[in-house]
């Protein structure tokens, strides 16, 4: 006796969502096929729409449905700032704060070299390109304060300033250990105003 | 400036999935757009195939691909004994002790009053049916030994025995609190030779 075929594979495929082990895959395969057919079916269809329809911007590597994303496609920012993240969620957070008016890239990840995720992993060729566009006069880090974050803040800097561009790092208003995401508005405003030289 | 159409869909339909937040649900897409599109498809495609492929097996209810599922279909099992159990999982589990064999009902569930799950929400109505058949002599019930595990053996018990059957009760061979999924099997097959009348 096994699980019917189609619900193995549901089994197997829940198993791609990141910390969702083989038991949490059963109970929420389970749950979808038991109580909400509705959700299952809007899931699966989200899934392959956001495929089909979602591409980075090829200008700051974010997350967008069109060639390049709102604030790229903006007149009205500030070219001569480029703010490095590591993922369009702090993109959002820093647009939240409404105290920056630049641009930005998004590494898409961190420097993390025990998961094989070096500098190529983390587009640093396009944002070189990018910052050496003759327009960009400051570079502001603004990755996380965790190791791998402050990792790649270094090494960016010295990629960097290597070229001659002014780099900066928001400054540590938040704790240390802490991530964008779990911080309030005001305090990033804060670190984003007492940015200091890299 | 906000997540494209199609991302912020996918983030509101993986909150239909038990236990994921609103951040989990965020670092899921991110992380399925960003590093696994093959995951993605695949678990779009399984969740389509599921829904389309799964029932619910017309004599013990657990899930099934055919009108009846390989036990009840099997010409070998002693249909004079009636395992009913909380889940499809854990009539697997049963199976693997290979030391029943009985027939199944699966509740799909447990009676939770406060969930809004009552007698109607785990078939009672079809298990009474199914009990009543005139072929069985004995229920066994294998609910886990949580509280609402508990309560729903005793309330089952009650229900049959009012019919004149016989009902009884896997042994407190597992731990109180504990549920049969985490179980090894020779402890569950202990469970199953030390029954007791409920
Ligand atoms: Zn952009
Ligand atoms: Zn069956």
């Amino acid at each position: 006796m096994e699980n019917p075929g189609s619900l193995d594979e549901l089994i197997r495929a829940l198993r791609c969502l990141p910390g969702v082990g083989p038991k949490s895959a059963q109970r929420m395969a389970y749950h979808l096929l038991q109580r909400d057919h509705e959700g299952a079916g809007r899931l699966s269809g989200a899934l392959a729409a956001a495929l089909d329809r979602i591409r980075h911007c090829a200008s700051c590597n974010t997350f967008t449905e069109a060639e390049q994303c709102a604030v790229c496609a903006s007149t009205r920012r500030d070219r001569t700032l480029l703010c490095v993240v590591e993922t369009p969620g702090d993109l959002l957070m820093m647009e939240q704060t409404q105290s920056f008016s630049g641009m930005y890239f998004v590494l898409m990840g961190r420097l993390s070299p025990l998961d094989g995720i070096g500098p190529k992993e983390i587009h640093l060729d396009r944002l070189l390109k990018r910052a050496t566009d003759g327009v960009v006069k400051e570079v502001i880090l603004a990755t996380n304060f965790t190791v791998e974050g402050e990792a790649t803040a270094h090494y960016v800097s010295e990629l960097l300033s290597a070229k001659g561009l002014m780099v900066s790092r928001i400054a540590r208003g938040l704790p240390v250990g802490g991530e964008l995401e779990h911080v309030d508005s005001g305090t990033l405003a804060q670190a984003l105003v007492e940015r200091r030289p890299a």
